[in-house]
């Protein structure tokens, strides 16, 4: 049943006092009605002595759906730790076994064994098995619960099979079609065969398959190849082409989000894409180290200045026009290294000749006009021509290799297999720090004096 | 087909080669075995002359559907403007209407209405409706094309229709159930009407529909919904709750992608989220503004130096420190503003104050830190514990004012109904260089002399 959020926020507060006065029954018939996602928020806004209580008493199959649309993470483990083991098993038998594979994945390896030995044993053999991909790979994504007819069938007679296969798997949008050895032979969308001639042969009706990935492709590749063909689900095979898995359209916007988020906070220098989840204490102990290394390449930028010291002394308007071309240096910087880490996610780092030199030239550019803009600043705080050349040679010479360094840097990394988000904002601010104090200063030095 | 990037940079060649003698056949009948999003990457490379053949001479579906796969913007609407009236008429017949909606879109007006009336009417029809709303809103996504049955049949009966009525559409994961105004009462999911007891009434079957948008829902707020109750498709309905449209998870992927561009760019200063496909001229264009808006605010941030000229001169280890300190400012602002930004993306600007609070105790901890190190360095160059104590302070101050900024403008920006990527970072940074400065020197002149 759909809730504004406005209904969600009112049934919030009724909870609360009905929580207050011990009325838990109460509570969970409210809670009955929501969809699993939106159960999920409630569960994470209720002091934690209810959450166990509370799922306890709603029905098996929204709880455990509630249980899995929660956000991954510590609030989480918690609470499957506080669970009963049988109650846990009975919430993984009802849940698909990539669903289930997540939950158990956050128990302590002690409690998992627990777990899976009250499970019945093939269901326990699945998760076993999908245990052991890691989570970020195809394999980790995957649920083996799929709908699959051999190619031998007609139409007819693979729906028929269709409707007996299909009781026991959710959420089913394609049917892949194998030989007798289960090697894939193709995929067929379900509204394909459901409108197909009654007595075609699925030989004749299936795609080859577009595009398969192996169990452990990268999460990031699955999510480029769904999106690039527009498929409901992708299917999952060994390299023989044996049938292990799909991974359907759901799982991969979470894993488009999340890799997004990563994207984000890395360019910010943010290295753990759980930060959103962290306590003040969790997020001091990832964002310290890289503001450390900042600290350091900061502080050996500014030691140019140290080293042109006499020469400041004399000019004082390059101390203040020094913080100003380096800043400049690391807005176009940025701007450079947003475009290309972006474009190198959708498009990966290949035939990027081109682009390097793009970015060259809108350096050229904006150097140019940003140079005249902050020589004739210079010139009315100082009334010296000279010096109005310098600057404009300093900023205009920091804004073609800001240019430059933002677009070449994150391609070669890539390149080299190395996540280019968070090396790259180091290396490139590091190096329109220092050559903004430098270039100002060492032309200061021969053309003022 | 699947192909490898290997495969189809061998294909590429062979065409080069085939283009270069003027053989169009063969390459056209090499490029009828690929994946639509795969020949619209081959038409991409190929040179502008080439272009308008190879797409006549392919088969009308295969055609049509690389053309809608090609990436919107300049290239594709010259494309099109190239391409004789006759044709684009024949590609927008073959495919469905918010496809050929997408591409009529690119079309100067004139040529709109030649390419309207060419068409048959009740599609001219279809297509004019969708022009008329916003692109980033739901009625810019939704196609009118979809299954629908009326909530009095049975299962049996549902499937028949389904079998009918699904012959003309696309890609239809789901059936949306109305009465006999054609409101929505709820949807089912194919695969359930599929395994259904061919008896059940399909009233008994329905789920009220978990959510459903009105055509002027904006489409980032699609994308939510979407993704959040795992959805293959979202009903569009009028105030009434009469079915207009559908919207599939393939357009929504494509939009998620989009927003998140437009996330990481604004972020940079880069205000454009089409910028990936820009020529430099166009880039030069979008950044300057923003660059020069930079320029201004950097440039007043740095007057604090002027304004203490004479402390400078008497010490000139600040004319090094300040601008690390001005930067580090910077560098945590940006964290605290990138994890911000995010969470305000994903979970909307509500109830922040803990949020916010959580950013200042990371900036109190992050600032003593690096506060004590910068203090270190201080007395290492300069000798004297009073500066150590003023840059510690300085230092310690800015981080703390940064963390605060960082998380507290963005989120009241939002509620403000103002995106917050691109003005946020303006403020932080303006903010955090100015107070870097101004604490260290103000610091200065009372406590070092």
């Amino acid at each position: 049943m759909k809730r504004s959020a406005q209904e969600i926020k009112q049934l919030r507060e009724q909870l609360d006092e009905l929580t207050g006065t011990g009325q838990l029954r109460l509570v969970s018939d409210q809670a009955a009605g929501l969809h699993p996602s939106d159960l999920a928020d409630l569960i994470e806004s209720l002091a934690e002595e209810y959450r166990v209580e509370i799922l306890c008493m709603l029905p098996t199959p929204l709880a455990s759906q509630a249980l899995v649309e929660m956000a991954e993470g510590e609030d989480r483990a918690q609470l499957l730790a506080a669970l009963p083991a049988e109650k846990i098993a009975e919430f993984l038998r009802a849940l698909p076994d990539d669903d289930a594979t997540d939950l158990i994945g956050e128990l302590e390896p002690d409690d998992q064994r627990k777990t899976l030995a009250t499970l019945p044993v093939d269901e326990a053999g699945d998760i076993k098995r999908l245990l052991r991909y890691d989570e970020e790979t195809a394999g980790g994504l995957m649920t083996t619960e799929l709908v699959e007819v051999e190619a031998s069938l007609t139409a007819d007679e693979a729906i028929r099979q269709v409707r007996i296969l299909g009781r026991d798997v959710e959420d089913f949008y394609t049917v892949f079609v194998i030989d007798q050895e289960r090697r894939l032979l193709g995929t067929m969308r379900l509204d394909d065969l459901v409108v197909a001639d009654p007595g075609a042969s699925i030989k004749a009706l299936v795609e080859e398959p577009s595009v398969t990935v192996s169990p452990d492709e990268d999460q990031e590749q699955v999510g480029k190849l769904l999106g690039r063909y527009n498929l409901a689900a992708i299917p999952v095979v060994t390299d023989e082409g044996v049938l292990l898995g799909r991974i359907t359209f759901d799982d991969v916007i979470k894993v488009i989000e999340s890799e997004q988020t990563e994207d984000i906070l890395m360019l910010a220098g943010v290295t753990d894409e759980d930060e959103l989840k962290h306590t003040w204490v969790q997020s001091v102990r990832t964002r310290l180290p890289w503001l450390m290394l900042n600290l350091a390449t900061a502080a050996i930028a500014a030691s140019v200045i140290l080293v042109f010291k006499d020469l400041i002394e004399k000019e004082l308007t390059l101390a203040f026009l020094a913080p100003i071309i380096a800043a400049m240096g690391g807005s176009s910087g940025t701007q450079s290294l947003a475009v290309t880490i972006r474009r190198i996610t959708l498009q990966g780092s290949g035939s990027a000749r081109g682009f390097v030199a793009k970015e060259i030239l809108v350096g050229l550019v904006n150097g140019a006009v940003l140079g005249v803009g902050i020589a004739l600043l210079a010139f009315l705080i100082d009334g010296n021509v000279m010096l109005g050349l310098v600057v404009l040679l300093a900023m205009w010479g920091n804004q073609i290799v800001a240019g430059f360094a933002g677009a070449f840097i994150p391609t070669r990394l890539d390149r080299a297999g190395i996540d280019p988000s968070i090396a790259s904002s180091v290396f490139v601010h590091t190096l329109t720090d220092l050559l903004g104090f430098f270039l100002l200063l060492w032309l200061a030095s021969h053309l003022l004096l």
